[in-house]
């Protein structure tokens, strides 16, 4: 019953304002844009994601005959207007910006264009779809930044909200540029590379470390990674080298090793010493637990002898940010701009185009946000990816789509890599955009 | 191909655990406990929430065959395993707190006993289960609180963590006290009761505020609440007073009116002026935009006149504490109480009960931990719910699970209501754990 594509993952105002248009005889053409209002403490950029969920989710709009009975159950909407919506489709257009790629507050990443009904259906479901991932990818970016040269892996499917979020962090960090999830319904459902080493309870179920480390290596002779912090982190570490021997003659290296409490930039560097003195000088360590991209810049910078970090928690629910202040606003209806002005929340109208200029080293420079048909310096970021509901071009693969932000965040500019206090990015808002607002604020008073 | 109840919201090492347990002819019972570590900055109190799903989850645990063939074509299983994955399902017991119980650190709310193989693959969305309602159940009560008399509305899902994180948000805050929500699908499928207004492009999307109100109002006649902020909060108020009497004659009522912008208490202040100097006494005020806990202590503190909220992002993503430090860990395997040792993240070991006793005022006074068999003072908190995987009685109503969450909140003393510095409640932990503790730490350091 819980279809992840139901029209009714809507907010009921949707709904009575359809009601609402369908007396009112009101059928034109409305034009909504999604951006982020700003950005929030120490963020620097955004990065785009969820658009393939977002067009999924249009493509299959449909209600579902037992979804309309349990509608006109509730007796808040009339027969004519529930026979009206056994036949709604998405029959409208969209423009957005590839995910993976940059944008900054103001920017508008997704436009759809389509009769109002629609439009304004789709709405709840859209903001769900692009701000999730787009907040994971942005989270996810940063520690790719922190540490490029680092096996950075999803663990966070326990602790998101939800099945559907623990799926969608695993993929929009993996277009971020992680290595890969443990989350095994993400391997089967978008292909991404799965990693997995063992739990605590399966030393525990074991009388004895050693020998549970035995089992595990006979069960996963391709991927031994043992944890070692069970009991006692460095005393483990020597079992692991003990024991190294007789897997040996079997055939089985140990991959690596997993510490996964106490400090784990101190407990590195003595379990990498007591890996090296027992000749396991490949055996990788891999760390986890309640990191973010803080706890990589500080182990890196403690020169913690890591290779690879399992992040969870802290990414997956996005922890210090959340949530985006985004929004999904009427822009346009009935070929006329408009603008919503309440405090602190007024809004740009019309249709936008963003144009973006890149430096003599290839950075990113400066963003121009203008009304659809301005030209401006640089190249436009929105490009249309369906007409009359529709699209126009096939969904790029997941690894397209991991390239494109990868290049994005190599034209990132360093000032906008920090972490902690990133400068402020130059996005304009052109001179039509501002003569546009001005005539709609007229329009308005008279 | 997204099954919210599939065995593949898993971490892919709770199958190679499997794997390693199915090599090693580990078949014995496994215990697992589920438990919150410690609180976070400010919280006083925990709300148990996500065990119907758990259970259903339980229920239908099966493989299907296109799951089986992916999982083969990762190469990672051998056949035998994987035949015996075929027939997996859950056989186990469950004991478990009620749904809206209060809660603290230590205290198991969930205990699986089954197989060990069983209930290690079981452990990743169990804990994204209970992890997930617990902590919005938890945060709503939270407000509940704050607002007792107040209509609060759960307007959450757009920036929801995903589709489920917003259903489920719905359901764990209706069960916390809300009295419903906006997301539709949720009173479809929980029967939650629903409540919505307009959005701002209902207003935008007309050349005049007042036309904008009339053909809401005729389109939702039952439902008449006005959205009047979006562009002069004031000025809308006005035209809401001057339309009054032209709905009135066709019988249509104007129930209320929504602000969601600018500072709520004063705008509140000055509209319920308006609508009374106009005649509209009995016309709600409904306050939404980034409200949480303190917000509505704010307000009320400021004696706003409002008569409900929407709360939205900051419940359905708990902004201020995004997770809880919880666990689901190994407590005794093959008979055998186990505990993990790892800094800082030691567990109580063995099978555990816990006893509640209450104050001559009925308050709940203090708590105590022990292990299975013992008994304490008060009443215990644990009841099996499942043996053998199956339900030892029918789920209870979301109204009975209402109802018991709201007898526990009357039960909660002063102390730990507050919202910023609540004191720390009691939870002893029993002599007979203690020396079961012992015990475990002796067998192992011989």
């Amino acid at each position: 019953m819980n279809r992840e594509n139901s029209p009714l993952l809507t907010d009921l105002y949707q709904l009575t304002m359809m009601q609402g248009y369908h007396d009112a005889g009101m059928k034109d053409v409305a034009v909504f844009e999604f951006f982020v209002r700003k950005l929030r403490r120490g963020r620097g950029f955004l990065m785009a994601a969820g658009l393939e969920q977002a067009l999924q989710f249009l493509e299959g709009l449909q209600f579902t005959p037992e979804e309309l009975v349990w509608l006109s159950s509730t007796g808040r909407f009339d027969t004519g207007f529930l026979t009206q919506l056994e036949e709604l489709r998405f029959t409208g257009d969209v423009h957005a910006m590839p995910e993976g790629t940059i944008f900054f507050p103001d920017e508008p990443i997704l436009r759809i264009t389509a009769p109002i009904a629609q439009a304004q259906l789709v709405e709840t479901r859209l903001i769900n779809l692009l701000h999730f991932q787009t907040l994971i990818a942005s989270k996810a970016a940063r520690m790719v930044l922190m540490a490029p040269d680092k096996l950075l892996v999803d663990f966070g499917l326990r602790r998101a909200h939800g099945a559907e979020a623990g799926l969608l962090a695993a993929r929009a960090s993996y277009i971020a540029g992680f290595s890969g999830t443990s989350t095994v319904q993400a391997g089967m459902r978008f292909g991404i590379p799965l990693f997995g080493t063992m739990a605590h309870s399966f030393v525990q179920a074991h009388e004895d470390e050693s020998r549970a480390f035995e089992h595990f290596a006979h069960a996963q002779p391709g991927n031994v990674v043992l944890l070692i912090d069970t009991y006692d982190t460095e005393a483990a570490a020597h079992k692991v080298v003990a024991l190294a021997p007789h897997l040996q003659r079997e055939g089985i290296h140990i991959r690596g090793v997993r510490i996964d409490s106490g400090n784990l930039a101190d407990h590195a560097h003595r379990v990498r010493q007591i890996l090296d003195q027992g000749g396991l000088t490949k055996t990788t360590i891999f760390a986890s637990g309640d990191l973010d991209e803080h706890a990589l810049l500080e182990m890196l910078a403690a020169r913690a002898p890591v290779d690879g970090f399992g992040i969870g928690t802290r990414m997956d629910t996005s922890s210090d940010v959340p949530y985006l202040d985004c929004a999904y606003k009427l822009q346009e209806y009935a070929g006329k701009a408009r603008r919503k002005r309440s405090e602190g929340k007024q809004t740009w109208p019309g249709r936008k185009q963003v144009f973006r200029s890149c430096g003599a080293d290839g950075r990113i420079a400066s963003d121009v946000v203008t009304v659809e048909n301005d030209t401006q310096a640089g190249y436009p970021l929105l490009v249309q990816v369906m007409r009359g509901g529709r699209r126009l071009v096939p969904a790029p693969s997941l690894e397209d789509i991991r390239r494109h932000a990868q290049g994005e965040l190599e034209r990132l500019p360093e000032a906008l890599r920090q972490l902690r206090e990133p400068c402020d990015y130059k996005v304009e808002i052109s001179a039509a955009l501002r003569e546009l607002a001005d005539r709609v604020d007229r329009n308005f008073l008279s």
